[in-house]
């Protein structure tokens, strides 16, 4: 077993009494002329190792000199403490620094406010929390895979650069050769950034049934909000042979089954946000993990949010409102206490693609909203008539000739799919409970912040 | 356990007797009056179900108008038929046919060249070949995930849109708002795609010690050959700490670990390849995988090519060579009969954040090279000391300012790092054994070339 500090917290019992040698950064130093505690991190948990230094190896004028944030290797033993604040030292034998830091090195001792951390995304990581953020990210996200590897689902690249706007939207991104004028791919080729993957993974779903993407999607987006990013990474699944029902029910295990998990691989990270973030945070997430997801219809949800539209900014709660942020939460916090999928929505706010249910007016599309959040994931049942996806498509202004591929898929042995998408920062963010989208990507892009 | 077509082939005395529900994609339909045999795929292997329709429950006239790829559904008992041709067989006691295929579908019986098959993306992925090609490289991406885990490496997610132009290199991709003429991301910033993560990365590093990015990268590339793509995913990890020889070592057991395991997952899609693409693709993995890797410095590799160079096109071997995949095949093919890193190049054509060795002339890098495709991988011991790293930054005319960021990491605890970059596509080409890289990623851009 490799000696990382998470790995040392996990098994100081084996560990005891074992010689190891870590590397890592300083971020507690303190002591006197005889004995020095140096704390140090090696980024595999926010949890620090205590190096004590005693005896006549050290220079302790030296030791006295080194600055939070240096790079240094600590040889000795671990010696389990149990009367001590922490569970175990070490006790080096040899220490040595292998990097300071300037005196201009901004993580120090004092907290620095989020907004100032984000003028340092290369530098931040390395407060205890964006560490528990960034930690927690990343296991999301290798569970993620682990989730539908486990479940035989087709990893699938989908396109970034696309000649297709999926969603209709418009909000796109084009893409140019910076050193030529002429159309890197083609005459009159539009190239943009990916708003999404599905399109592309949908013709996978058929031949492959189960496939997933996990790939960075893009939007220009000018609103400056604390959810919203221009570069944002997306998780969607695409079932074939599946209905509105049957991908809801992939939504709730596998939000489920990666939250658990993550939970479980990191105690430390959430005492921590906790403590600093959220002291709710934990029950929030038991509630949902140990709750069958609540389902409602989208009229039923118009009724609900009429008893009580005075509380809402919009007031006029009628069918065709498209929600927002403020019916979500109260949906989700008030009605359902917890996180809840609302379905069938007016297919005038909704995408071209989705199935159009037999009332003619609304669409076999469901938003799962979270407490604090809102709509973390949305998804619909496919339409898999080809006229009717037609006439709806050109209902909203696509063009045929750009879309034929697509349409094809419905010629060709497509007897219908599902599918939903994850936005991964607001999964980070419901997760561990920050506030602000910015925090939980390394190197947030949004209207007018490109940093690196 | 879910009865997947790969499933029951796996388990298929498990299944034996046992009832079953099976949907999928007709690929192949033959019989008479009495008795159809259908054989379906479900797109969780190559190999497809064998269905058997006999007796009074089935129209034979119907079932013979079933055309290849309308997707169907099946339930019956698993008959074990071990004097067959094929292990076993489904005897169907329903079958419905949920969509048929309109006549002009493209993908029948016989087969279609690579070449026609990259017009139709979207429907190449249902012959075997694709779906076996698709089928490894979604394990091993998935295998990249897992490998990464096991190790503790913190997955890094690095802007994809940057301000930052990594290698110096310029064939960039540049982003602008689709609907405005004012930049999105502020007045005098350049936007572009990044051609690598691993400038960020390392900011990561500093504090995780070990990370890995794995993401689509993007090149402006007009060179039409069949290596290169303009959008294509990259692998790169970043050890803090590690030296040139550490990070060789780690990618030797990378690329191991992860062919060894998709090998094992998928014995039927690579008989399938070994048998229409590469007869000789399982002995070169095993040699690859049975085997330490060799490493050879450049200089001692000039020798070896200097002994032969007439059969080259470019016949000048000297110091400064920047070698042609003919010079790199040679060198893994016929002298280190398997793959082989070459290390410390000259300065001259190797990126500025590479470390500088005493001679003055090279740097601390590696290629691995492997037969058939040359390039492999890349990778570097990273340039430490501030002002050297300064110095060669401008000598190859990149803005101080731009880059004050990244040398601030030097100032601020780095004690070095290494790490190397896999071309995703080119890695499945090796182990799929196919020769164009538009055939390994399902949507290939190319110049000139971005087909939905």
């Amino acid at each position: 077993m490799q000696p990382t500090i998470k790995n040392l917290y996990k098994n100081s019992e084996f560990f005891a009494n074992k010689n190891v040698t870590i590397k890592g950064w300083v971020s507690a130093n303190r002591g006197n002329k005889k004995i020095r505690f140096i704390e140090i991190n090696d980024g595999s948990s926010i949890l620090n190792l205590q190096v004590t230094l005693k005896g006549d190896n050290f220079n302790f004028d030296a030791l006295d000199q080194i600055h939070l944030g240096a790079a240094v290797k600590a040889t000795g033993q671990i010696i389990l403490t149990p009367n001590a604040k922490q569970e175990f030292e070490l006790i080096a034998q040899e220490f040595e620094l292998l990097r300071d830091t300037d005196l201009d090195y901004p993580i120090q001792k004092q907290s620095i406010n989020l907004e100032t951390l984000r003028e340092i995304p290369h530098l931040r990581h390395r407060t205890s929390l964006l560490r528990a953020v960034m930690l927690i990210r990343s296991t999301l996200a290798q569970e993620v895979h682990k989730y539908f590897a486990e479940k035989q689902f087709l990893l699938f690249h989908a396109p970034i650069i696309t000649s297709n706007d999926g969603e209709g939207a418009g909000e796109t991104f084009e893409v140019n050769d910076s050193n030529s004028k002429s159309p890197f791919f083609g005459a009159n080729k539009k190239a943009t950034l990916g708003v999404t993957g599905q399109l592309h993974a949908e013709s996978y779903a058929i031949g492959f049934k189960n496939v997933y993407t996990f790939a960075p999607t893009f939007r220009a987006e000018h609103s400056n909000t604390k959810k919203h990013a221009a570069e944002f990474w997306m998780i969607e699944p695409e079932v074939a042979f599946a209905n509105l029902f049957d991908i809801i029910e992939l939504a709730d295990d596998f939000l489920k089954t990666i939250i658990k998990r993550t939970i479980e691989k990191h105690p430390e990270e959430f005492d921590f946000l906790i403590k600093n973030v959220d002291n709710e945070l934990m029950n929030n997430l038991q509630a949902f993990l140990n709750k069958k997801l609540a389902i409602i219809d989208y009229r039923d949800a118009l009724v609900e949010l009429e008893k009580v539209k005075d509380q809402f900014e919009e007031k006029n709660i009628h069918f065709g409102l498209d929600f927002g942020t403020e019916h979500e939460k109260y949906l989700a916090s008030e009605v359902a206490k917890g996180p809840v999928a609302v379905i069938n929505f007016p297919k005038k706010f909704k995408a071209f693609y989705m199935h159009q249910n037999d009332d003619g007016e609304t669409v076999a599309s469901f938003d799962l909203l979270v407490p604090g959040i809102g709509e973390l994931v949305g998804g619909s049942q496919r339409e898999v008539d080809y006229h009717k996806l037609l006439d709806r498509a050109l209902e909203v202004g696509i063009s045929q000739e750009e879309l034929q591929w697509y349409l094809d898929l419905r010629r060709f042995g497509d007897a219908g799919s599902s599918g939903f998408g994850v936005g991964f920062e607001r999964l980070v963010m419901y997760v561990t409970g920050i506030d602000n989208i910015r925090d939980s990507i390394p190197y947030p892009r949004t209207s007018g912040n490109i940093k690196m």
